[in-house]
């Protein structure tokens, strides 16, 4: 029986019945495996995107699946392929795609956003998107693929490398994993979160992570990169705390990378910025090498993805998780099971 | 006579008699010929810097001399040849030096603000601090080989290339070499100023300026680039107004360069780094290729530099001269010549 998770408004998610949709030219369809709630998700849910989203809403867009069925066209895939989707639909005609970053498209339809994802038993999906998986990689890794593209983008636009040193402002799920895509990288990275529970998460699967409310975090990476001052920051906690530190933390010509989403504009200091030659770049989403090398990453069974999961519910757990993931606490990444 | 203008704090400078100091090994004595006013020597004058330097200060970094005896040990300079200082004297053991970062060192010694400068006839400096002049540039042009460096820098670390929409912020001194620096680059580049002599002055070099009080800069430059945006925006106006639109003009991966040297912090529009993956770069002072790139470009002798001088007056005229910057309006750059 297809099922889907409906967001009405109103932090509410209403179970229903959902819909088989028949694959045109050039699409699949694909039965969903496993589906994780993003944070964007939870925005959505919040009702902070309302202006944005067509209700009702089938979020999702951090999947795995099977393929069900593929329309006329469609030669690289076959009903049974486990695959996971890049849920990106550029326009091809705006300027950002004529400068080939079509991921970050001026039109951009982001599957799961701007039209329906995956919290549905059945998606019918352009087939460019596909991202095929190997055998042995299994489903429930492959919803950890969309974020863990993030991480891999976040990591390769920094040019993080071997002996870098390197720290994460915020351990959420996203910032976890760009940490472990630079640790896998051979840097040295710190993680700096304010809640105990990732603190403590992080240093379970062996990062460096310290809370910045209870260590001089400037004093801790100066002593850490003999008053040199770290090579590359990751801002992920999308604070002014964060936003503030990040400049003080940075070598001459350090990077910071702008991970989170600023809800309101922080002060920067951009004296230091001058003072230091610092650099600064935004990252946003990935790009199709970065899906292949996410899926690359997974495979090689070293990241610690297990201990990622906080737990696997069924879809209609959906509202339950958004209500979880509100409570903060102990919460990393939630996954629904189809 | 040696003479020398002595800051001695409370916005006052005594002009008395120069001391004609002995070079030791390695140093070399200057005879000064020409030495611009800049903006940090104004902002010495106000008393900004009272912290910082020790008076009475000779200031004064934007010069032009010949030599007037060496040092033992000095053998690729001799008596009469033409020269400008790069005013850098770094530590040589800090993390930035080991970075080969030297012109930012952490402990840097910059001649005419931490130890004395050229506001005064006879100058000793490091002989490795000289870069010589070809003869056919004339003294009073090498006078403005100091800003020009910083501009080249600032153009060279901003990697501007021909055919780049380029927007300068800020059409002071140093925007106004930066324009001139970039278009020398073969970019296409508009300078937005609010002062009316500065951008009728950017006209008359040809340059395209307009003044953001009175024409839609943002709508401007999404007109010029078809909707893309800027490549590059460098920010030199030290201003709120100036670091909120350049994240508006900039295409995707676009590039902010900030040259000015801000204050107070200002907010950046985080989100729009993220949005569109734009990158930021601080830019100080020059490395020894900008300086000898900035030689050799006013040598080429294809830059209106003329047109950038507003007057030349005795080392007397100093305190005038700061006070005719204060009133701001009708000034560019002023030299001393002693």
């Amino acid at each position: 029986m297809a099922q889907a998770a409906y967001y009405e408004g109103n932090r509410r998610i209403r179970h229903g019945a959902g819909e088989l949709v028949e694959p045109a030219s050039g699409e699949a369809r694909l039965k969903i495996s496993h589906c994780g709630i993003c944070g964007t998700d939870l925005h959505i849910f919040h009702g902070a995107m309302d202006a944005r989203v067509r209700m009702p809403l089938v979020m999702g867009h951090e999947m795995s699946a099977t393929v069900h069925k593929v329309g006329s066209g469609v030669a690289d895939f076959a009903v049974g392929d486990k695959v996971v989707v890049m849920p990106l639909a550029p326009c091809g005609d705006c300027p950002a795609c004529a400068a080939g970053h079509s991921h970050i498209c001026h039109n951009l339809n982001f599957l799961g956003i701007d039209t329906p994802g995956a919290f549905q038993s059945y998606w019918t999906v352009p087939a460019y998107t596909l991202h095929r998986m190997p055998d042995h990689l299994s489903l429930k890794h492959g919803a950890l693929i969309e974020p863990l593209a993030v991480a891999v983008h976040d990591a390769r636009l920094s040019g993080v490398k071997a002996g870098d040193q390197v720290v994460v402002l915020g351990g959420g799920p996203i910032g976890m994993l760009v940490a472990l895509v630079a640790r896998a990288a051979g840097a040295e990275v710190l993680v700096s979160e304010i809640n105990p529970y990732r603190v403590d998460l992080a240093n379970r699967l062996g990062l460096d992570a310290v809370n910045p409310t209870e260590v001089d975090l400037t004093k801790l990476v100066m002593q850490r990169t003999k008053g040199a001052g770290a090579d590359i920051v990751f801002e992920v906690s999308g604070s002014q705390a964060g936003a503030s530190v990040m400049t003080e933390l940075l070598r001459t010509r350090g990077l910071a990378v702008v991970v989170a989403i600023f809800a309101q504009q922080p002060k920067i200091d951009l004296f230091r910025f001058f003072w230091r030659e610092l650099r600064m770049q935004g990252v946003r989403v990935y790009e199709s090498e970065d899906f292949s090398a996410a899926i690359e990453l997974a495979a090689q069974g070293t990241l610690p993805l297990d201990e990622l999961i906080t737990d696997i519910r069924p879809l209609q757990a959906l509202q339950s998780g958004f209500e979880d993931m509100d409570k903060g606490g102990q919460v990393m990444k939630i996954l629904l099971e189809l």
